[in-house]
């Protein structure tokens, strides 16, 4: 549509039964009555998963006990899952792996990434980048001691910074907070260029937005199973390392499964080749069943089509917001520039957590972000254009009636 | 049944109709025609653990969405089975959480002991410890530098390696391969006496032997959720810190989930108070979910019961094996003193692999450990005294017509 096309609902309606990725919709549950724009946070269930961790319970795990590591396949699951995100991600082959969680394959990478630039002390990363991120840095800085630290700056003074003192550029590609989106290709040169590795937390990137790591030369890289990979609540997470750095790369965590020969139950630690090195433990069956079901219809689903629905809703969006929510106080956080933004819509409002709550109590699933930000996540596989029309009527009541100001709405709650 | 008493099928039959315990049998699934000897590596599935998780999965994720970490109760999961976990190993109230692997937890609790004990630079452990345990202390010594280094003796040496240069003694309550079970208390006890801290990997001890972290004044202690526990494949795993530790310690590994506000997204880290700082990152729910169905029942069973059936199944086995096996190059290599075994038995021979591959397919499931040891599990809640005596006859049978040396029981399969 154009700026100064009107837009409609009917128009929107009509859009989407044009819109060439419909038929996903129906791969996923999505309870009547919400408009679901929390994706970014945990993505809807795939029908298949269902069926899927009932099968692994029911037949594979109940029928099958120890032997479905072998019969079943389990012992493959990860590494397979891992394979297929490197696809979606844009790796090279053999060069992803799923595994624990985002936060500790984080300690995982970047521990491994100061032992590849010894002499080097500084973690580089972003002021507002998800805390876990940060937290991570901090924790392993303080581990080593030997003055390692950790330093944020403003997204703009990153290339700046990077000087020889860089080990590793720290970095997530989309920010979950503003939905703003780096130059992976581009910055990662940046670092190439002062000696530093580059290490992107694709959280809120796999499964959203085109990615080509191998192509931007990305030396690691960490990533989330449940937000737009619609994996299941906790889902395993991934990593990634680049295949010229896995003959060096030597990880702080030696667990079993990494060794060159688990079931020889050797005394001394010697690491798979290649990516497998890069696992721990014994992973969790049952999420990671789950998260294979979510990374299968990714794999399917054309991802500039997924692009192209992005940012026409994303945009769809804010000019929505701006044309019936005007005068309430709402700020677009994210950028207009599709080039620059992800797969998120943020507003600042002093009052963000009431009107959220507010939203909620009406169907309208975004979230709230610390200390003033409506966040709402667009995942194009199964969210329509009329939704987002439906969902700023309801914004726009909330907002024209004041019907936030009441005071249920202002109670916290542990998870927000 | 005393020394000198006859054993028949008959006997252990009416055995099983006494049996106190006989009523958790039907809280499991137990397919039909196996004798499962191998809940020591994969429990079995309790029939509440497919209900669980098909609601988590098609009711709490599909349906509830994000709401689900507050509503269903999901950001509880993890540290309410923890406390669960803890009352199961004796421990003091808010002193173990679930969450990450047992490689993992390991690796968290052995940096935080390496930091409470400045200047010492050995970490002691028993050769033939589980192997994750010895990677994951080599892989932490390697890191650390500095002259850290593992260092395994053998169990009897323990005492005596135990000097001032020790910062932490980390062993494994009950030795994966042999069955052996250390004296938590009195080793515990030396360990302090000289000042070194003492980690316990529970992986075959909870819910198998009744465990009193608190009284034995154990400082650390990890363990497995998939085991005895019954939790389902590759369940998350629990760590304990004893309470008098908590102030102190030092996580490695400062994921969000560890934060004292999470939800604040500060940009510094701070610790959350007590044993909620042992988190990382967020949990897999549906393994969870599942773990918890398994908890649930080791809770419910009176650990007296459990230990008593235990110890005479696994006398009843040792004794079969030698009335019925003899002269067929069998050794036993489990502990005959009741107070030094855990709850398995553990048969060595050097035809190990293709006699355990026999009994596989005769329904008889127990598994194979490198080099030369067939292993048998023995979990109380499900296993009847009659199918011991099955299990020995179908062995007894393999090594009496030779069944095991057929070409198609050589072939070696990726999990074992």
């Amino acid at each position: 549509m154009t700026a100064d096309e009107t837009i409609t609902r009917e128009g929107l309606a009509a859009r989407d039964v044009a819109d060439p990725l419909a038929r996903f919709r129906d791969r996923f549950v999505l309870p009547a009555g919400l408009v679901y724009l929390d994706g970014n946070s945990l993505g809807a269930m795939p029908r298949a998963a269902a069926r899927r961790v009932g099968e692994v319970a029911g037949r594979e795990w109940a029928e099958g006990l120890i032997r479905s590591w072998n019969d079943a396949g389990w012992i493959d699951l990860a590494p397979r899952i891992g394979e297929k995100i490197g696809r979606i991600i844009g790796a090279a082959p053999a060069s992803t792996m799923v595994a624990d969680s985002t936060s500790v394959n984080l300690f995982k990478l970047l521990a491994a990434a100061l032992r590849l630039r010894p002499g080097r002390r500084i973690i580089l990363s972003e002021e507002g980048n998800f805390p876990t991120d940060l937290y991570i840095a901090q924790g392993l800085a303080a581990l080593r001691g030997d003055g390692h630290e950790l330093r944020s700056v403003a997204a703009a003074d990153i290339p700046a910074a990077l000087d020889e003192n860089v080990a590793v550029m720290m970095l997530t590609h989309v920010n979950y907070h503003t939905g703003a989106m780096h130059d992976m290709a581009a910055l990662t040169a940046q670092a190439h260029a002062r000696g530093a590795l580059a290490l992107w937390d694709l959280a809120h990137s796999a499964g959203a937005v085109p990615l080509a790591l191998a192509a931007a030369g990305a030396d690691l890289a960490v990533g989330c199973g449940y937000k737009f990979l619609n994996g299941g609540p906790g889902a395993p997470a991934f990593l990634h390392v680049a295949p010229a750095l896995q003959a060096q790369i030597r990880y702080p965590i030696t667990g079993w499964l990494a060794h060159a020969a688990p079931f020889a139950f050797e005394p001394g630690f010697r690491p798979a080749p290649g990516i497998a090195a890069a696992a721990v433990g014994t992973p969790p069956v049952l999420s990671l069943a789950s998260l294979e079901c979510g990374v299968d219809i990714a794999l399917e689903a054309p991802i500039d089509q997924v692009r192209a629905k992005s940012l026409a809703q994303t945009a769809l969006f804010m000019r929505l917001v701006e044309e019936r929510c005007a005068g309430h106080g709402l700020a677009i956080v994210t950028p207009r520039d599709g080039q620059r933004r992800g797969s998120q819509v943020s507003l600042r409002h002093e009052s963000a957590w009431p009107i959220m709550q507010a939203l909620i109590a009406r169907g309208v699933i975004g979230d709230f972000r610390a200390p003033d930000v409506l966040r709402f996540g667009i995942t194009p596989l199964y969210l329509r254009h009329a939704e987002l029309w439906d969902a700023v009527e309801v914004l726009r009541d909330i907002l024209a009636t004041g019907a936030w100001r009441d005071p249920r709405y202002e109670a916290r709650r542990a998870v927000t």
